[in-house]
């Protein structure tokens, strides 16, 4: 077992997160903690998987501690997922499932054994309180059940979906990231099922309060375009992503809060 | 002495906290830095002093570095702080000592020894000039004697405050964090004094533009609510807390800027 | 060689850092990364070799990664700058040499040799699939030689610029801060030549819709002034700063985007 512990939150940059890292080197002071990110947007089930999935299959073999919890204090199990290229620690609520697929899932535990959590259990933290000290026995050697019980019932979630309506190709939003670019739920085999680099396809983007109809052009990259165009293309996690050269997409597109596209086909 | 440094600062992510960074691996290539948070709100002391208060507690013993510091290039004095469970260097201006004292506070130094500090001094960066190399050389082994002398006439702040006052008992806005919940300077062995699990309790949230009053539950935790329900909870760092399940307190509150709080009693 | 890895990238606090801590530990577990920052305003060049340019010199010898990166995707090359004082990698264009040259530059290379970076290359993300692979694999000893070619050619940047111009000493933006300090592109060497501490200058700030003249005091560090006051200063990097105690120089100037400064002299 390595000393390599990654943190995936939204708690912010502060007290928090920094809480959950004394906690570990309280437990073990030799582990190395690296962080993923602690600003998912608040409880945002869905952007946490993509991050995990996105970021966390790069890591050699460590310990991935995820926490976006909108059930802590209630009745709902803390997991510890073994999978063959890494440990995944956190919440049951489907938030660490596409990560651990696309480590090898193995075997997923509920933590059961409160002598690996600290002492006083708050109803309001347990990424401090129950899944911090857990990853960071598992990186003292601890095994996994010692601290758990198999479990089958967890919640999963998925983030690949597409569905062919009305001539249409549907898929909804993932995630929007720094730079105003828009990854949607359709996997790369589907996109290129559907398009082929050269493109010109029409997609219409769905909101809440408006949509809007866009004609974009599916290319293999952001520099290619003339600046402030609006792309199509593959993310480098393997969605379809909607891009703008040097400009943000979200700003482009004027569409609040964007949840679907529609693509003709 | 152990290698582990803490940083907490108002410096924002940016080249500041880098170059304090590089300083002390400069002067200890072995030194394991954790940051706490780089964005305390600008120069707000009791932001920090909260901040350092609620997360260095659950850190193995370490020397941990907070700067706020609106008095720098003043003739204020820099300190380090020996206290049981670690070592706390920053500014002379209150910030380090409500931590110190729940790290058990043995001893205050004022720095004096400018040997430990860089060759140059700016007038406007302590926190790189002063603090950061001060903090790698006690890693280093150095011993605190070396560095500074014994100080008696330091700053003090106190994070917990109440009073009663006509029928209120009066707390004072201490932090606001990424969710929105607010902590309030009332320790929870005076809120178990004033109110019980269950009880319906009366606010008065006052700003300094306008003030809002608001029946709330006094619960154990977020998840028994209703989601979007205004509730009062112990925070996990002991103090008071108003929080709204599945939502932002402040945002339900509309006071801006919260300063006190009035609880009818 | 050492295993110390630093990052400056604009690519916010999310999963693209994450993934290129990811890519650096499976290839050198040993590796220890430090975060300059994420948070470079996007694709801003002059303030990513800005912040490189000031905080990384407080570092010992190490690999830096810089990379804000309009060009990813095309034909731009990647660098990999031996210096005295460490290693710079990212894209040609201008971002590595303020910092390079502070480092002591002694020869550029052209990333050429595939076998260092990841199998696949996505179009959009060389800061994952080349650069930090490349620093990796130099923390293993892999030698620059083994990696690129010799390269001449290169982009440059330069920080420092000033002009005389009918009577007045120009200077452009560089950097605003998390305070609202301004900083321009005059060296230290220079303002030191046209005015002395204590000196009231008279500065316009132009902007590109409007631009605003004040009178400011030449000062040696922020706290001797009122508060709310405006003062011009030598920042702790060597250029001409514009600050105000206490308060944010940018919102006090309200010129929007500030983009020049012209001092009587």
């Amino acid at each position: 077992m390595n000393d390599l512990i990654t943190l995936t939150t939204d708690f912010g940059l502060g007290e928090y997160a920094a809480a959950m890292k004394g906690v570990i080197l309280n437990i073990n002071p030799q582990a190395k903690i690296v962080d993923i990110t602690h600003l998912v947007r608040r409880q945002n089930l869905v952007e946490g998987a993509y991050v995990l999935y996105s970021s966390i299959p790069y890591f050699p073999h460590a310990i991935h501690v995820g926490v976006i919890d909108p059930g802590v204090g209630t009745n709902r199990e803390g997991l510890l997922i073994e999978c063959e290229r890494g440990f995944l620690v956190g919440p049951d609520n489907g938030l660490l499932l596409p990560c651990a697929r696309k480590l090898g899932l193995m075997n997923v535990l509920r933590l059961t054994n409160p002598r690996y959590f600290l002492e006083t259990i708050s109803n309001t933290f347990h990424g401090r309180d129950v899944f911090a000290p857990v990853a960071a026995h598992l990186t003292n050697g601890v095994k996994p059940n010692e601290m758990g019980e198999e479990f089958r019932e967890y919640q999963d979630l998925k983030l690949e979906y597409h569905e062919e309506i009305n001539g249409n190709l549907k898929g909804k939003i993932l995630y929007i990231d720094r730079f105003g670019n828009l990854i949607f739920s359709i996997p790369k085999e589907i996109v290129n099922k559907y398009m082929a680099f050269g493109d010109e396809i029409e997609i219409e983007f769905v909101g809440r309060d408006n949509s809007v109809t866009k004609k974009v052009p599916f290319v293999k990259t952001y520099g290619n375009e003339e600046p402030g165009r609006l792309i199509a293309t593959i993310s480098s996690s393997g969605f379809l992503e909607i891009s703008c050269n040097l400009g943000s997409a979200l700003e482009n597109i004027k569409v609040t809060p964007i949840s679907e596209i529609l693509i003709s086909i």
